[in-house]
């Protein structure tokens, strides 16, 4: 699996994009990634908000560029506050991200997350175990483009192998390494680098890859020197601060 | 005070057992804990689960292999989700731990860590003020035997020698570095640890003490290349990621 | 611009204090900030608290050298908890700064925060777009003077430069580095230390240019070692932990 030029290109596009423009990323996550993401989302280039009243939200999202809803800690409070940052979103044409953690732990959550896909998230994050729980346990190679297609929306099934549909399209991606998932809300940071993406790049498909891409290049970057867990923690947001267009050239596979 | 081998051997058969099983733990613990508590598990091998809502805490503990129930941030929520979490415990014989942190501050938390002792810990955690605020000031060498015999329950009163009391047995642990201290929620990182020994060894009190003289040794390793806390407090995870039998048999200090 | 010896040993003798008193600041700070925000302190060697609870904060705030009031998020339990925080830091003469975080995003928070600035905090610490966001957009040179007049405060305008006015006297700090702001709840933290030297230093303008200052050498120290904002955020912590009197007086830029 490799990857032509072109898409390394658009790959550095769009984070050159992020960098010059510094979109507002607002984040409803929960309490264990929020510190994370902000980090991921600073080395990145843009700029976070986490805020999560009720009387405040509204406000922040329609300032935002894009939106992210992760379910990993799932309370009244952030119930209540999704509920009002979807309509904002809506009423002002700011994208956003389903990210819906765990949701194969707890019924109540997974049926949360159906009610949510209905209100029009641009992707949809989420791990295998997450993907069965949605739609059921059956995992078809064509499952992602078939759920892409029939709410409207984009499917990025993570993993080892990342995939991406929107219903027409497919891209693997191969990026990445085994020590990102030993650091908390890896993938929640991962969530809301597409979020930063969806605000500077109008083709959803192509702001999905290019976040993954580059966040599994920066992991493989970040491995090279870490002793383990925690210093990997800390160098894949310097290698996301760091990265550049030969890097993302030397390493993509996408296919 | 040194170990003999055989010690040292449990120790890292509990650390090896975790690594291969990847036990469930979930955790109610401050919000300045969760990360840092996340990685700490996720470094040792095991699965960390942090949700709080009173609606999924039923199921996420019924899922789990121990619970660690962390007094740090005493709010509404929490409070009402330990009862959840307790009786979901009680019913499916999950373990857990109760770290009672910062109770000599507050009488009302000292009480609420009272009725919880009530409820069967199989291990108390806690630092020597901590446990002067559940028991009276007066601290015979004996008060922690007759603490856990009292209530059937292990005690682990920690300090620069950790002493682990069962009511019949006794060890002293001698690992650690004075940059564990200035680092936040690193006692509770460790009483997670706890957690993960119990989901993997039967006996409660050998599994307190393989996991706090593990945290130990993995400080004192850190400690040879940490500039200072900030770099220590990652260091320790690597360390603790990276810890291997022969550096359990070199360093433990146990009696 | 340069700054006296004498300013210098003023910064370490501040921090020198910090170390030998080990003073209790209680934190009401934003859920991403709190981690770091504790870290932070306990590098420069005070003992930091951060419930919220309205059941226990005035226990805490009643046995603390300081109180962190950070609005970064703005909640029922945190409002509620400042509401509770601040009758007892008055009752018990305890200082308080406010960090009036965002608050040029959401008007309500902007009046909460005007409300909070008449009940006497020892120091209000924010960035332009904040200071504009209280006292209206025309930022002339000595509107830090004014409003500290005007209410009675130290005014700690932060940015390249920082301005620190009480209302007579004006210092700039120029120390500080531009990766500071690449890491998130970066401020909070600075804020957090302006507490620490509030606790140890009866005179609240020098120990508002102590903390800014030794902030600042801190940051520039961590600068010529870390590769990005990610090693740059630890380094921070290990730099100010190791800050002494030579590196402050070789660095300080005050005037």
């Amino acid at each position: 699996m490799h990857a032509p030029i072109e898409l390394a290109d658009i790959v550095a596009d769009v984070f050159a994009r992020i960098r010059s423009r510094a979109p507002r990323v607002h984040c409803i996550t929960n309490s264990v990634a929020q510190q994370y993401t902000a980090n991921m989302l600073l080395a990145a280039g843009a700029v976070p908000s986490m805020t999560l009243s009720s009387d405040e939200i509204g406000a922040f999202v329609t300032g935002a560029d894009a939106l992210l809803v992760n379910l990993g800690t799932f309370d009244a409070e952030r119930k209540s506050a999704i509920g009002v940052a979807l309509s904002a979103a809506a009423a002002h044409g700011v994208p956003w991200l389903l990210d819906p953690v765990f949701i194969e732990r707890s019924p109540e959550r997974a049926q949360f997350a159906r009610d949510v896909v209905g209100r029009g998230p641009a992707v949809v994050r989420l791990n295998g175990a997450e993907f069965a729980a949605l739609t059921g346990p059956e995992l078809a190679v064509d499952a992602p483009a078939r759920f892409a297609r029939d709410h409207g929306t984009i499917v990025a099934l993570t993993g080892a192998t990342d995939v991406v549909a929107d219903g027409k399209r497919r891209t693997e991606i191969g990026n990445g390494h085994a020590l990102m998932s030993r650091v908390t809300a890896m993938g929640c940071a991962g969530s809301a680098l597409v979020c930063a993406a969806l605000a500077v790049e109008a083709d959803a498909y192509l702001a999905t890859i290019a976040a993954l891409a580059a966040f599994g290049v920066a992991g493989e970057v970040a491995a090279q020197t870490a002793q383990g867990p925690g210093s990997f923690a800390f160098a894949i947001i310097d290698a996301l601060y760091n990265l550049d267009r030969a890097e993302i050239r030397a390493r993509l596979k996408a296919s």
